[in-house]
């Protein structure tokens, strides 16, 4: 699929076919995140593949009960295994990289014909617990992944005017 | 081009041609960071797009010298507009979403023929300075953009094995 269309057509899903994802599908999303650039070349990640369908239904409750982690047969945990690494401009390394990784990885599902949806409303000490990941890690996301009910939603997006300027900050 | 491809291709682009880039591809990558998604919609951010070469050079000089921002023909700084809101999980959400915004500018920039790179090694006060942004906002990446002078560098990566592992965290 041409780039372009990847990036107009990736939308957040939150219904999933009751369909199991094909190996080699989760492989090609996978391998888009390992591709990923990171700070320094660091790669300091970790992608947890969750299908066990008990521990769907535990990170779904982790998360406030969002059924789209139960329902989806594939959860990705990405977690940060560096995250005290902070930039010299004060943005936190570990955010930036995995959530470039991540990027990376929901543009592959939509070009496999695969949904995903970014969740950050979770409890971080339940997701660590369910997933046995230290406490000096952090999980950044977890990711349902699936085949989705419906796609094309319309996005809703500001205008480029509201969101450049040029040679110096405008409100 | 292809995602698979574009996802390949990507590369951090420290020579640049001197020859300036056609507005219309600068509005292509612009674009591609607009239609990015973000926590609750919310599309916290600017991007400036800077060509003086006066400003590009005050950047280098914020950025420890590097010399791209000078020799590039273009650079984008990306500004996070809320960077107080921390998701549940705990991560910062103005990162995630800056990064993914500005991942779609490096893919949508090797679509057109450039490169990119990402620059997190910069002061914080001294960016903000020079492109009037408000204390309260933060400038998370100023990234050149331009014509490559060389590309196709090998990409060094962790293995799969290395960075996947299922149902469970495992070092």
């Amino acid at each position: 699929m041409e780039l372009e269309d990847a990036i107009r057509k990736r939308e957040s899903v939150r219904d999933y076919e009751d369909k199991p994802v094909p190996e080699e599908k989760i492989l090609k999303v996978l391998e888009a995140a390992r591709l990923a650039p990171s700070a320094s070349n660091r790669q300091e990640w970790k992608f947890i593949v969750v299908r066990e369908a008990k521990k769907r239904r535990e990170l779904s409750r982790a998360a406030a009960g969002q059924p789209q982690l139960a329902a989806a047969p594939v959860v990705i945990a990405a977690v940060a295994t560096m995250p005290e690494h902070v930039m010299s401009c004060g943005i936190p390394a570990y955010a930036v990289d995995l959530a470039i990784a991540v990027d990376h990885m929901t543009l592959a599902a939509v070009d496999e014909g695969l949904g995903t949806c970014w969740i950050g409303a979770f409890s971080q000490e339940k997701a660590r617990e369910i997933l046995n990941v230290p406490g000096n890690f952090r999980v950044v996301t977890i990711m349902p992944l699936g085949f989705p009910k419906h796609t094309g939603r319309p996005k809703i997006r500001k205008s480029l005017d509201e969101i450049v300027c040029y040679e110096t900050f405008k409100e």
